[in-house]
């Protein structure tokens, strides 16, 4: 497309506009802006639900009764778990309550009000500043930006963020305290961090001491092809390595493995780290829901019971992602318009389009009746610099659903990127 | 005993020592220190692990699935009971996960990294300070001490705190920015507000226009005798007449009406305010445990359910407290050495012992195998200026234990008193 004359794309676009109109009337109400399980994913987890009842003793191996209070950082049987699934130790592994982002929000707010092993409280200090690699995931930027951070673009390619500008950076500003990163089917664009890539962001140089890698592993047995999953390097073990021990906090839960809301999130870190953040958490709280991680660990059992489970969950998204990428192909595929990532696991696919175009073509899909997530969000403070980035999540509409909602969405990109070229010829 | 000779005194001081001895030697593992229910207690909520299985249907009535992502505040079902159990509107209320410690720990830190409704982040300020009626709540005061707020005991008496001083310091000081309550069956004593200190509280005319009351209404449905159990006035509904309708956070949670640490806590306040928080909760999570939240409504159905429920937790613990009263009034009665409150609900007696013996006695006991909440928990920075005050946690123990431990405490009190007495002749 982008080599056809200007009349050419004229008559194409009134092809677009005239099937667009089409499309419109249709009255359509399809929806692929949040990374949320389907229903029928839903459905796979609900034995999780029979495996206690009140026949059951719900105490730990140890018989404390986990009915009562106690235990700050989660039961061992969870712990163990936990550790398996974020490959560490459950030495090093906090469990928490449903939902990793709050862990990420109070480990920022924690070192907001009171820095990191004894340093000066971010508060205190004139400036903090925190590495985006982009596309990422806005819920992270919303964190960062809440805390009034100046946030700073880092480009990713197909093997992770920038490392370049990474060391360079870390190494010069001491106002630096953070970068956030999701290794392993990145959100959105389903990249998947090299070894390279994890061995120099464990091996960074930051002038800041309290600086630390926000390392969510949110995907990290989240694999489209279980058989052929992709595996990263142990963060934990190349900091250790490296000489950076406490530098990396790790994220995971069981969101998108059990139920989101009602699942179990796990932090990770080195023992320095982990005492220092258990120091303050035993103000914050008694302990969180045990029973729900004795649930957990009654229904999944071990690392080969979740695995078994993702499987099930891959069986049901697969479909929906080839779909996806298929329509892609066969709408975009060799116009010079579009290009997007495959992933082979997580929850995202991440489409580039003509600079300029993301939020026309967003707005384009809304008003025919199909929601994306909004253009910009991919970015801190929602400024795509190039206005080019949209994340597509195809895990909650069904199938059918799902092939009209990708014909809408190629049908507006090539809508909108006939406009952009006819614009700029 | 108080008006023995030092002879007679050192006649009852060498029994007390001698039957002290005898005690130690039975080398009695004894526990009054924490407010936890007793295991009896735990099993009558047991009915909860059955009222979800996977044949259920875990939507609201709205027919949102509660298995995936959304919500913020809380299904509509919860918000219901907990503003029953609250005594406050649906409107009023944001549901959480399981501490209402969390919600209070939460609340302050987000007042101290971003303030109250545009109100300068207490971070920002010279100096905080915060009002704390005692004896009180250890955890309050750990929340306060760990931000570093200039913390003030005021003094409580059978009808809550001293309003002229509270009225008096809040009116002068700009950086005085909360206080802690616990209004009914208070946390240690089991005082309970008057409605002169309520309706004093909700007109208080502070300085600093983000002064906020903690209500934390922990025991609002703990009565130890239902049938006559105190009721306070609605501290929502007097800030609104007094012209302060922002004034007041209140937290509850079913922590002791149904599991601790797998209960559901809830926030209440008025519009304005709960408008704020969610503006601010809404970075930290994308939702609470809603399953959960569903559980509790499944088996606790409305507030009667709630009472009826309420009625056995005081049926086992009713026995424990008044085994406690009997002792301490048939050991320590009328000798002039200590006091007691006689809580009407609750799970906590205050003890008051002679000036400079609590923490002695507390020794004594622990030397003897009996553990006790250590002296000063009651009080700020764990000082208590007079060092005559004990936190008796009689819930835990069966009633025979707690007999054993009922003596051993009276008998270490009657020996530290003499010792005391025989020092000041």
């Amino acid at each position: 497309m982008v080599n056809m004359s200007k009349e050419e794309l004229q008559i194409a676009l009134q092809n677009f506009e005239k099937e667009y109109e089409d499309v419109k009337k249709k009255g359509m109400a399809l929806d692929m802006s949040r990374g949320k399980p389907g229903a029928d994913q839903l459905d796979i987890s609900m034995g999780m639900m029979d495996v206690l009842t009140s026949k059951d003793v719900l105490k730990d191996a140890k018989g404390t009764d986990l009915r009562n209070y106690g235990i700050l950082d989660g039961i061992a049987e969870a712990k163990n778990l936990m550790a398996d699934i974020m490959d560490v130790k459950p030495e090093n592994v906090i469990v928490y309550g449903n939902a990793s982002l709050t862990i990420m929000y109070d480990a920022i707010s924690r070192a907001y009000t009171h820095g990191i092993m004894g340093s000066t409280p971010w508060c205190k200090l004139d400036k903090v500043k925190w590495l985006c690699p982009v596309p990422g995931y806005d819920r992270h930027f919303a964190i960062t930006e809440r805390f009034g951070f100046e946030m700073i673009n880092i480009e990713m390619d197909e093997n992770g963020p920038d490392m370049d500008m990474i060391e360079k950076l870390v190494a010069e500003d001491e106002s630096i305290k953070g970068i956030w990163c999701v290794p392993k089917y990145s959100n959105p664009s389903g990249i998947v961090y090299s070894d390279e890539v994890v061995k120099r962001m464990a091996a960074l140089k930051p002038a800041a001491k309290d600086f630390r890698i926000f390392w969510d592993n949110a995907y990290c047995v989240h694999h489209l092809y279980p058989e052929k999953g992709a595996e990263i390097l142990n963060i934990l073990d190349e900091c250790e390595k490296a000489g950076n021990p406490d530098m990396v906090y790790i994220f995971a839960s069981t969101s998108k493995i059990s139920f989101p809301g009602s699942g179990v999130a796990a932090f990770a870190s080195s023992k320095n780290n982990v005492e220092d953040v258990k120091k303050q958490l035993t103000i914050q709280t008694i302990g969180y829901d045990k029973i729900n991680q004795l649930r957990h660990v009654k229904f999944f059992k071990d690392l080969d019971g979740v695995k078994a489970h993702m499987a099930k969950h891959a069986d049901i998204i697969r479909p929906k992602f080839e779909m996806v990428l298929e329509t892609l192909e066969k709408e975009l595929g060799g116009k010079g318009i579009a290009k997007w990532t495959k992933p082979a696991g997580g929850y995202f696919i991440s489409l580039t389009t003509l600079d300029g175009t993301a939020k026309e073509i967003v707005s384009l899909c809304k008003d025919a009746g199909l929601v994306l997530t909004p253009a910009g969000s991919t970015h801190p403070l929602k400024q795509d610099p190039k206005d080019n980035t949209i994340r597509i999540a195809p895990t909650y509409p069904d199938v059918e659903e799902l092939k009209e909602a990708a014909h809408v969405l190629t049908l507006c990109v090539k809508l909108a990127s006939a406009r952009k070229l006819i614009e700029t010829k």
